[in-house]
């Protein structure tokens, strides 16, 4: 079990371009209705999109960089009457180390911008990687 | 559009237990086969798993901290047979910011150590955040 030997540090490759720009605005969960948005990759990264069609599914990870990570406890789905639990058992983004997982349609293709359904992240959110849904025994997109 | 105005660090919240201690061993995806394992919580992060229970299914994030961050295109499933193509469009480890996405059932919990099983993670691994796999329209598990 060696202890990590340097600082983990992630590199955006990209960022999201949405309409949504506030925290208060962004719906819990994708499925509740979250817009449309653009993923624009970074010039450098564009090699690694080859591959990836309309119509894929794909799990973006993203860096929810408004975020608290001070959060251990708290309400899901930020409902006062629900009791407080482990951030782990919610999806929160306010948590140690906030990444979003979001699992959504590829919609469109030009160059290094995807144009994907059904975001729910701020515009200006660092896109961290992006990963195929799987599709085996266990079809799990995560 | 903000660009990001600092590092984005990781902080690992514990590190998995693993009979995989041989990348060459690991299987490519946690449905061929991988074996149970534990993730141990680092203390300060323990109150964050209040609400996970024995049975549940959960997303752990991990870094691959042995992986390659230099890779743009590979062959999916490290088949020479198969085309090259952008490491976005496949699982490979390898990838700019190598955070593996592993679906597992708790098995056990016993204080701040986790058991679950099909964990396609080497020994030693960094965790970066579990959280709970949804069940909504799109059951998504990412």
């Amino acid at each position: 079990m060696p202890p990590p030997d340097r600082d983990i540090v992630l590199e955006p490759i990209g960022v999201v371009v949405s309409p949504l720009t506030d925290p208060a605005q962004a719906p819990k969960q994708g499925f509740l209705g979250a817009p449309e948005a653009t993923i624009i990759v970074d010039e450098r990264f564009a090699p690694g999109l080859d591959g990836i069609a309309v119509g894929d599914e794909v799990v973006v990870l993203t860096w929810l960089d408004r975020a608290s990570r001070d959060v251990l406890r708290t309400h899901p789905r930020d409902e006062l009457t629900v009791p407080e639990r482990g951030v782990f058992s919610t999806r929160s983004p306010a948590r140690p180390n906030p990444i979003g997982l979001h699992r959504v349609p590829v919609l469109e293709i030009d160059g290094r911008q995807l144009v994907v359904g059904d975001l729910e992240a701020l515009d200006g959110t660092p896109v961290v990687d992006i990963k195929p849904v799987l599709h085996g025994p266990r079809e799990d997109g995560a």
